[in-house]
């Protein structure tokens, strides 16, 4: 069939449907180089104004995850199980939920990233801990899974070339925030990434991509129904994302605060998150009978300590240093360590949750730019949160960093980050919605 | 001032209106190159959705008329007028008009187009006058002006090179049909050709690019409005272009038939339109009291042959061969003729414009694309027009060409761009508003 993307274009302007031969050709030709980024920033501007067809989204998700390899999880014995975060400051979520996961008999085999700007990356997180490798060839990677139930990589090999491709245009073209191409992009690296279920955690508030809560449920809901049309179990959680989750940002300091859930302790709603996220894995897959029988196991596992063991299992397979896991003070320390103290008297009525993730970066635990070095042992303790009491001279925040030029632009943004009042006031719920 | 090509996509799709400084940063840095294709590709994608506000049109046809040369015309004596039509089939007005107002006193100091596609261009009908040279250096181009009140060449030296990159662009991402842009684009072009009064005729209907009326009138206002903006005396005329005008289509044919119409004979309608452009010239100019006056006066240079005088003297001036002016038969002859006989009888309803046009670049008389070539002799005259009555066997149109394998493709269009009823159906007035 003969096409021209001019024709592709006018019809995205005229907000009429693209069919499935339509956007595979289109998907193709863009990969291959055969379409220009010119011709392909006026369609995605097109499609930011005119939006995605439920099936339009479907196609574009689908050409995208086949425009590479798709990770063939065949040999892996069991129900494979993912997880997916739009991205947060302070999520260090997977490294509790995978070995929840594990120790209640699913197979994780995960595939993450690193981070960018004030946002995090779990792959990251996990090469604080010395030796961890997270390159891993196929072989090694589904005989991690199939050995401990879990293995967390980095993405490898030719994974959607396609969305790679799109995405860095949509980056320098301002459409990135089109609901139906932010979902088709995320969708399409999870099916490639192989898992029969997918549980997908989509943040909302002041420090998520989608700050309004109507669009998260939105962007859920396509998601879902993306994954359930590619034949995969599939549901979606809304959670709050208006304050940084637990109280460590920062690599080495998530890491830490990530093993002090898996042994009973660490903050209530980074460990009540991991706990309903990991239960919503074992309820889609059929492991567990009921929401209840989920939430039961889930809590069990790190009650048990079976989670951590799951943990330790996996660092021990991928070249991991177990002392620090056993003994977290053997992590490397900063040099240099920072206590910001408030001006002012109150309840602490709200944090700004990018400027603590800018805060963090400024003090060496993310990158600016793609090429930048981490300091695994920079970020920040949060020492009060949202509802605390706090007098003239208490010690709000906690900065750690081997660049002690760095504190005093991140302490002024740490600073200004916290709001006071009179009052306290009502938090939102950390799991606002649940889309099935 | 430091600016991102990156804010200002994203400030053009949140509908928020641009600086002068912004625009003319845009486009400084489009032209040399520093913002890719592909940013300003989703930048004009936003300005088709959320249009330019008149200010920032008229800041994008400042920066662009001034990316380039600004025609100097300092050194004419008198007024200086120039008309410019957007385009249609059958269009030879130029041909008429310039050496009208000529005879009646004012400037026309014109640079023209080629033709493409369905549509034809001045600089292609001039050519075809052998010998006629459509490339002067300046002084020979301002002091044929000063000696006969008129010369015509094709866009040379380095005019609005903005426009011409963002048109290319425009012309492959489906961004042209935005008035903001169309009316920036021809201004920008106008301002920088110079002369101080600008007719612009609008063509609206099946054969115009703005097939809309209220689409025609809503781009004459905003060009009208840019122009004064700019200090020009400036006004348009919207006319009919649902059929071709005068009865030759092609581009020997077209300039023979501007000659009937400078000898006082020839198609009425052209005549008309003709008598009105000019009018219109001494009107805005001054040259004429009123409208009446200068209605007057235009029909006088007509009838009294003084403007078919002026076009001599351009023909001279220009190099071209007097000889086919003073006697049209000796135009080089299309090698082959071929009749167009109606299958139907009735009255002639409609003519589809664009196909005529079509059928005309099939028989050679135009280019597919730009680098074809150009049979001068070929093309069509229409026998017919709307409101004749029609036999069977009639012969409706004339085909001129040098390829005879042209003559079924074209003559099958031809035949099927004829409309015929019962009843003769009103046809729209040629003029049908004015802008002042």
């Amino acid at each position: 069939m003969y096409m021209r993307m001019y024709d592709l274009i006018e019809k995205k302007k005229r907000n009429e449907e693209l069919t499935e031969k339509e956007i595979s050709w289109l998907v193709e030709g863009y990969t291959k180089g055969d379409i220009p980024d010119y011709q392909m920033a006026a369609w995605l501007m097109a499609v930011y104004f005119n939006g995605c067809s439920d099936d339009e989204m479907t196609f574009l998700t689908m050409a995208m995850a086949h425009s590479g390899d798709m990770l063939d999880l065949s040999g892996i014995e069991g129900i494979t199980a993912d997880k997916h975060s739009t991205g947060g400051v302070g999520d260090k979520t997977t490294l509790i939920v995978a070995p929840i996961a594990a120790a209640c008999g699913l197979k994780v085999a995960k595939m993450s990233g690193r981070g960018l700007g004030h946002t995090g990356g779990t792959i990251d997180k996990l090469e604080s801990i010395p030796g961890f490798k997270t390159t891993l060839d196929k072989d090694t990677f589904i005989e991690g899974v199939n050995k401990n139930g879990l293995c967390v990589i980095g993405q490898s090999g030719n994974i959607t070339p396609a969305d790679k491709k799109i995405y860095a245009l949509r980056d320098t073209t301002a459409t990135v925030d089109s609901i139906g191409l932010i979902a088709s992009s995320i969708m399409s690296k999870k099916l490639a990434a192989g898992s029969e279920c997918i549980v997908l955690d989509v943040k909302t508030g002041s420090g998520a991509f989608m700050k309004e809560h109507n669009q998260a449920v939105e962007l859920a809901k396509k998601m879902v129904a993306i994954g359930k049309g590619a034949g995969r179990k599939c549901c979606a959680l809304i959670t709050d994302m208006d304050i940084p989750l637990g109280n460590a940002i920062g690599n080495a300091l998530e890491v830490k605060e990530a093993l002090k859930v898996l042994k009973g302790e660490g903050p209530d709603d980074l460990r009540q998150i991991c706990i309903r996220l990991s239960a919503a894995m074992l309820e889609i897959s059929g492991v567990a009978k009921s929401e209840q029988d989920a939430m039961d196991m889930a809590t069990k596992a790190l009650e048990s300590g079976k989670a951590f063991e799951k943990f330790r299992e996996m660092v021990e397979y991928q070249g991991g240093d177990l002392s620090v896991i056993d003994n977290p003070d053997n992590f490397k320390k900063a040099v240099y360590c920072k206590e910001v103290k408030s001006d002012v008297e109150g309840y602490v009525t709200r944090i700004k949750t990018n400027d603590c993730g800018t805060a963090s970066m400024i003090l060496g635990a993310g990158r600016e730019k793609k090429e930048d070095t981490i300091d695994m042992s920079a970020g920040i303790v949060l020492c009060k949160k949202n509802g605390d009491y706090v007098h003239k001279g208490d010690v709000i925040a906690l900065m750690y960093t081997d660049n002690n030029n760095s504190f005093e632009t991140a302490g002024r943004i740490l600073k200004n980050a916290y709001e006071f009042g009179n009052n306290p006031v009502d938090t939102a719920p950390l799991i606002m919605d649940v889309i099935l």
